[in-house]
C-alpha cells in the first residue's frame, strides 16, 4: 500500500471532529488533497479535481456552522455521475470535452447534506468493460478493478474517507474488494439514479465506498433518510454461508482464505443453508445477466454508437452489437424470467434474510488483464439484492479479499449489520 | 377540432407512401410544417421547431433510400427529452437557456430508425402538475390533459403522426384520451428511458402518441425490436371490464358514454369478473402511488429544488417538500408495499390478461382548471401495467374520451391488440 490510510478519519470520525470543533471542513479536505498530491501520481484515481470549488464549499460550510449528515466529509464522485461545473467524460474520448451543467440527483442529496465534493474520479469506458489507467493501491502491477475503479482506489489509498461508484454487474463490490475497502450496493434503486448516465436501466445501481461500514451507512442514511446506521456489533450464533453463485470460479488464494475463514466460524454457526429451491432456480441467471445486460446497454448508448461508432472500445461494441442482435421475442423472454426470478426470491427469502459469499474470484489480478471477474456479483445484481463487501481476507502475497454480504430485497439494514459485525469479528485486511 | 386530420397520413400510411415512391420524406415532412402554420398559434403545442434540421435530415433519408422502421416518419419529442441542439427546458424557468448536447436513448433509437425530429413540445413543469399553455384541439377553453400536453395536442391536430411522451401519474394515457387520439404507455422500462428529466424513477415510463393503434405499435416496435403490430381486427367473444380503479370519481359525461358503451357489448361480452382479490388489494395503491411519487421526486429534482427553489411552481414545490417529509421508514414500507402488490398482479394475473377501463373521468376539464385528474390512470402505473387508450367515446358536447386497456405485466401485445380491436369495432371519435 502506498503509504498507511490509518492515520485518514474515516467518514463518521471526520463529521464527529467538525462537530466537535476538533476540525474544520476546511482542514479535514487540506489534509485529503494532501493526501491525494503525494498518492495520485501512482495510482491515477481523479479525472478532474477541484481543488478551488472544493475549498469554497468547505469555507462555506465552515462559515454556516453545521448542516445535514455529511457536513463537511470530503466526496469523491465516479464520472458517470453529472456533477455541475465539473467534466462528464464517462471514460469514453465521446464527451473528453464534456462538463455537466446540473448535479445528478444524488449529488445534489450528497451536497444538500453538506458534503464536499472534491472531484471525478475514474471509470472503465460508461461503466462496462474497457479499463482506467488506475492502479490498485496496494500494488501498482494490479488492478483495483472496476467500473468504479477511481473510486475504490481513492477510498483505499486515504485520498477521501467516501466516494460514490456504481454496479451494474459487479462494479462496486468486486473493486472494493480488490482494493481492500468496504463497498455497499444497496438494494436496486434505492438512491435516486438520475442524471448518471446509464449502461442498463434494470441493473445500474448507485451504491458507496468508505473504510468502514458506519461510514457507508452514514452516507446512504443521507441520501436516503433511511436510518442504516449499525448497531454496536455482536458475535453472532449463525453465519449463513453461499458459494454456489460461482464457485466453479473461485481462485487458488480465495478457496484457502475462504476454507480458513469458514473453518474460523464455530461449527454451529456454519451454515450452507440457502435454500437449495433458489440455488436450482438461479442457474442459468448469469448468462441471463449478461444478455439483459448487452440488451439494454445497446439501447442505453444508442447515440454515443450511432454518431462516434469508431469511438467506442472494440470490447464494448462487439457487445452493443450482441445486445442488438437479440430479438424482440428474447429480450421480452428475459425480462419476464428476471422478474419471475425477482419475485421467487421475494416470495422464498425471509425479509431479513442475509448470507455470506465472496466478493470476487480471488485478489485484484494484473492489471494488463483487464478489471477481473464479476462472477460472484451479476447474479445478485440482477435480483436487484443489496451487497456489502467488507475486507476481511487475504492472499498469501498480502492482497485483500472480500467478504460479501448479500440479502433480501429491502433488507439493506439487515446487510449492513452483519457486515458490520463481521469487521468488528474480523478486524480490516486492508 | 382546427381542422380535419382525417387528410394527414398516419405514421404506418407516412412510412408505405415512402417505400412505395408515392411520396417523400421531404414531402411528408413540408405537409407537417404547414399543418403546424395552419394550427399552432390556437394550440400551442412546441417549446421550440427545427425546421431545417428536420428538413435536413428528411433530405438526407430520401438520398438514401429505406433506413428503419420510421423512416421518414415526422415525429415530436416531449421537452423532458434530451434531443441534441434543441432546447430541453422541461416546461421550467430554470432550464429556460438548456440546449441539449446528446439524444436521449430512445431519441437515438428513433432517429437510427428514420424518424425525422421536427421539435420539442410542451409538458407542465417537469412533467408534473403546473400546466403548459398548450390548448384543446377540439376546443381551446379546454385542456389537453398533461403532463404530456403538447405532443398529445399535436398529434390531435394533425400536426405529426407520431410523437414521444411519458407517464408518471396519468401523463400519457389522460392527454390522449382529452384529445382524441392513441396513447399508449407500454410496460415499466420496455423503451429506454435514459436522457429523459426524471420525475420518479419507480413510475416514469415512456410511451407514444399516434392516430391508430398501428401508429402507436409501429413506433414501440421500432425503439424496442418486439414485434407489436396488431393482427387484423376480430370481434371478440368477451370483454373483460373493470371500473374499481376510480369509479367514484366518474363524471355524469362519463357514466352516460360508459354505459352506452358497454351496453353495446353483447351481453356475454360484458364481464365485471376482474379477480376481486385484486380489487381489494389494490384499495390504498393511489394514496401509495402518491406518496412514492412525492419521495421520488424530491430527490430527482433535488438540485432544482437546492439550487432555484423560487423557480419551481407552489404546487410542485410543496409535493417536493411533502416527499422529504416522509419518513426513511414510511419509504422503505412503500416501496415493500409496491413489490408486493407487482409480484401479486403478476401471480394472479394470466399472463395474457387484459381488462377494459376508462381512460380519464370525465371529457377534458376547463382550461383553467388544471391538466385534470390521473384518478383511473395511477393505479396501472404504479403497478408498471401496459396501458392504451382508445378515442371511442364522446360527451353529449362531441368531447372525446378514451376507453383504457390494460394488461398483464409484459402483454403489451396483447393491450394494443384489444386496443386495435376496439378501434376497428367501435371507430374513432377523434
Amino acid at each position: 500500500m502506498t503509504g498507511a490510510t490509518q492515520d485518514m478519519p474515516g467518514a463518521v470520525e471526520t463529521a464527529l471532529r467538525i462537530a466537535e470543533g476538533r476540525s474544520t471542513a476546511l482542514k479535514e479536505l487540506d489534509a485529503c488533497l494532501e493526501r491525494i498530491d503525494a498518492t495520485e501520481d501512482d495510482i491515477g484515481a481523479w479525472v478532474a479535481l477541484d481543488r478551488a470549488g472544493a475549498r469554497d464549499m468547505a469555507a462555506a460550510l465552515d462559515a454556516r456552522g453545521t448542516s445535514g449528515l455529511l457536513h463537511g466529509i470530503p466526496m469523491a464522485v465516479k464520472d458517470i455521475f453529472a456533477v455541475k461545473g465539473m467534466p462528464w467524460r464517462c471514460g469514453s474520448p465521446i464527451w473528453k470535452d464534456r462538463v455537466a451543467t446540473f448535479d445528478a440527483g444524488s449529488v445534489a442529496l450528497a451536497r444538500a447534506a453538506g458534503a464536499v465534493l472534491v472531484g471525478k474520479t475514474e471509470t472503465t469506458e460508461f461503466a462496462s468493460y474497457n479499463p482506467a489507467r488506475t492502479r490498485n493501491p496496494h500494488n501498482p502491477a494490479r488492478t483495483p478493478g472496476g467500473s468504479s475503479s477511481g473510486s475504490a482506489a481513492a477510498v483505499a489509498a486515504g485520498m477521501v474517507p467516501l466516494a460514490f461508484g456504481t454496479q451494474t454487474s459487479g462494479s462496486i463490490i468486486r473493486p472494493a474488494s480488490y482494493c481492500g475497502v468496504v463497498g455497499f450496493k444497496p438494494s436496486f434503486d434505492l438512491i435516486e439514479p438520475g442524471g448518471v448516465a446509464p449502461l442498463a436501466r434494470s441493473l445500474d445501481t448507485i451504491g458507496l465506498f468508505a473504510r468502514s461500514v458506519a461510514d457507508v451507512a452514514l452516507g446512504v442514511t443521507a441520501l436516503t433518510g433511511i436510518d442504516l446506521a449499525p448497531e454496536p456489533a455482536t458475535d453472532r450464533a449463525e453465519y449463513p454461508l453461499d458459494v454456489s453463485a460461482a464457485w466453479d470460479d473461485a481462485e487458488p488464494a480465495l478457496r484457502t482464505a475462504w476454507a480458513a475463514f469458514t473453518d474460523s466460524l464455530a461449527p454451529a454457526g456454519r451454515q450452507q443453508n440457502f435454500p437449495t429451491e433458489l440455488t436450482a432456480a438461479l442457474r442459468g441467471a448469469a448468462d441471463l445477466h449478461g444478455r439483459i445486460m448487452d440488451g439494454e446497454s445497446a439501447e442505453a448508448l444508442a447515440f454515443e454508437h450511432a454518431t462516434a461508432p469508431d469511438l467506442l472500445s472494440d470490447k464494448l461494441r462487439a457487445h452493443l452489437e450482441a445486445g442488438r442482435a437479440l430479438s424482440g421475442a428474447e429480450r421480452a423472454a428475459d425480462w419476464a424470467a428476471m422478474r419471475r426470478l425477482r419475485a421467487m426470491m421475494d416470495a422464498t427469502l425471509a425479509p431479513d434474510a442475509v448470507w455470506l459469499t465472496p466478493a470476487a474470484t480471488g485478489p485484484a489480478p494484473a492489471i494488463e488483464s483487464g478489471t477481473g471477474s464479476p462472477a460472484f456479483n451479476r447474479i445478485w445484481t440482477l435480483l436487484g439484492l443489496p451487497c456489502c463487501t467488507v475486507p476481511i481476507l487475504r492472499a498469501e502475497d498480502g492482497m485483500p479479499m472480500g467478504v460479501q454480504v448479500v440479502g433480501a430485497m429491502g433488507n439493506d439494514r439487515g446487510v449492513l449489520q452483519m457486515a458490520h459485525d463481521l469487521m468488528a469479528r474480523y478486524g480490516a485486511a486492508g
